[in-house]
């Protein structure tokens, strides 16, 4: 493929905000490098770079909890990513439909929609 | 202020997702030192770190497009931040109402709602 240009940073990674793209509820960040964008791509899942786990990363391998890719929206600076997505299941380790699940600074439970 | 912890990064930084508390849309995701977020949770009013400048940045100073923060989040490892604002203006320098107006990899307009 060839591909517009994005500006990975100095590990080679983007951050990319995943929202899912009915409730429009903002899910989790994750990172890619450039193959887990083109696995995206490719795939219409979600892949990622697990930065603590030094790997690639499709997102739900293990827990089910793909994320289908509806769209890729870039920013003006190309060097972030947001992926709108019918999420599987939920996005967080934990169980919640959000990794944005504690406000800050009370760490109280914050649903979705926010008001 | 006695805050919870907050994972920064090497760079003492910390990403963060701005979202339009009522329209829901993902505006731009810029990053935050501890003072920035001091000065945010002091005013209500989103204040970021500048990579480029390598300064303090309160957002809409210039332009007058400040971000009313109405709450913020922090997700689950503690190492990314969500501020549900209220936008004066457009949140990009191109006068877009978000900086995430772009499809990738068309780079076709990117219209709210994505669906």
């Amino acid at each position: 493929m060839d591909l517009p240009p994005l500006k990975f940073d100095e590990r080679g990674l983007l951050p990319a905000v995943v929202q899912d793209v009915h409730t429009h509820q903002v899910l989790m960040v994750a990172y890619m490098n450039a193959e887990a964008l083109k696995l995206t791509l490719e795939t219409g899942e979600a892949h990622f770079w697990s930065r603590s786990r030094r790997e690639l990363w499709h997102k739900g391998a293990t827990s089910g909890n793909i994320q289908k890719v509806v769209e890729i929206r870039v920013d003006c600076d190309s060097d972030t990513l947001l992926l709108l997505v019918e999420p599987a299941g939920p996005a967080c380790h934990t169980g919640n439909v959000s990794c944005f699940y504690r406000r800050y600074p009370s760490l109280e439970f914050a649903p979705w929609p926010p008001v």
